[in-house]
């Protein structure tokens, strides 16, 4: 499960209590709930960075879902084996390659603001008891505001929990130097290669480059959000 | 598991120590746990919504909880099947029909701050495994400030972390119009009925009225809180 | 897990994959993942009193680690018949007696900053399947800036989200009174036997001498942090 949801609200709980009802043999993983609101592109790349350690077979839920009960559809994604539930704004564009069903939807019986409950639940659900969810084969509509990266070029895509910046720019294509924001900064294979406080290039969990500063904040030191470019060089 | 504690401190992994130990074969489900600090509506507001959902024979533990040690009593609580364990200071306010027992106290082995750990955790495991906890059949006696809903009215009684304010007014008794604080509002079937940062009611996930303002905050905005009037037409 | 990693990125997701993956029967327990960040001694405090609560052994993931990747080392530390898996900087010095093995890591697959993902987690797995995780026996050599505490005094170890200031005096060795920044309070046994907005020392439970203001915040008011003595007396 991924939500914007937090865990001050009954959210999270009523979803659980969906799965525990229609699934009870499904293990129910709590991935992140503190998505920042609304954060369609934090949420993807949590789901696309995370989701993928999972085992084979894993049905993940992702709510993060500003349009809930508008125009969006929701839908069904297979990728690597494993089964994506959730709304087509976004959230699954670092997945890769995809297939993707859209979920019907049981008008009568569903809450217009909480389709974490009423729709992705028990879809994942059926998911998790083997059966199919059905639905038309549909192309993802959702895109992030910064579109599908270019090769040789990258973007911050994630501001991290420490502040720090990570990007899009694989590790391979970065070489042993990058710019970002008219610095060039040698890719160093450790946190201690820098003094405390100073900026840091480094190859990150997920393959890619990514800029910290020592015990501190790369986003408001550097001043930098996401779509910044991280270039090689 | 909903309780107060956040997720910084020990205090919920103590308690699923203490279930892990005594009920091995329980599943253990975190519903929420940062509830306001000592938020007793709040708290109960999430249990009603929440729980309701979990399949019957389910047993639930709520810690909000500022007299730990003092005068409240402990109390098991039988409601739909499934067992609610806590302090009887109100966070049972919304389940609605309910039976009720007081929680026996080892007072000699019981921590006077932590009786989520020493006492509602280990009552909890003992209905997991089967068993009876005992104890004197009570009537609840924790009551929230604005007591009890009159027919044909709501108040607002809890706000979430997107800032909309969630009233106790069904649907059924709102019909097409609800007031809130002078004004007058169409109950809309979905957000996107109206504009960006605009004020609209719905039918929300409670099935009871909600007011939110479309990608804002309806709480700021209206500058309300719990205990707002939201009536009929 | 306990880890200093929150609950918006996808850090926490990804090492409950490789658990998932790796060891497919083992139950996952969050403790905590909100600890301050990079609060060492925070994480020491939450581990020695939840983990505790654990049955026999349980095996515990600690990840709050500002010198990921560099010079600290990994470790797998025995301690009351469970296993404990983490970086060696001070985050098991309250577990008491213990035995500890340098874990041993395979540079070539390890990210430089992910070492929970890469290598505590997978260790984590091979001892949740009966495993060996192998490598040298060695003293722990993490310690805490207030060092070993003394027979007969006692400090602030640990500030909670309620405000209130855990000490490590024990109960039998404070009896009936303590002093703390100049002020000598009596021992109560509850909350309630002082006023709203009154501080209060009494048994906490870990077993130890706390100090709090009834609902209000300790440290704020006493103007108190971790390291201030709490004294018999």
């Amino acid at each position: 499960l991924t939500t914007d949801f937090g865990t001050r609200d009954g959210y999270v709980g009523a979803m659980k209590g969906v799965l525990a009802r229609e699934a009870p043999d499904a293990v129910v993983v709590d991935v992140a709930h503190d998505v920042p609101r609304h954060d369609i592109a934090h949420a993807a790349w949590v789901v696309a960075t995370a989701c993928r350690e999972f085992p084979s077979g894993s049905v993940h839920v992702v709510v993060v879902d500003p349009g809930v009960g508008g125009a969006r559809r929701g839908v069904v994604v297979a990728c690597g084996g494993s089964w994506y539930v959730g709304p087509d704004n976004g959230v699954f564009a670092y997945l890769g390659e995809v297939s993707a069903w859209q979920l019907p939807v049981a008008e009568h019986v569903v809450s217009p603001t909480f389709h974490g409950r009423d729709v992705f639940a028990p879809a994942a659900a059926r998911l998790a008891r083997g059966e199919s969810v059905g639905g038309d084969r549909v192309a993802l509509a959702g895109v992030l505001p910064w579109g599908a990266r270019r090769a040789g070029t990258g973007r911050v895509v994630h501001v991290d929990r420490y502040g720090n910046l990570v990007s899009d720019l694989p590790a391979a294509e970065a070489g042993a130097r990058v710019s970002i924001a008219g610095r060039t900064l040698a890719v160093q294979t450790t946190y201690e290669n820098v003094g405390v406080g100073e900026v840091v290039a480094y190859v990150g969990s997920a393959g890619t480059v990514e800029i910290a500063v020592r015990e501190g904040r790369a986003d408001t030191t550097l001043r930098l959000a996401r779509g910044a470019d991280v270039l090689p060089g």
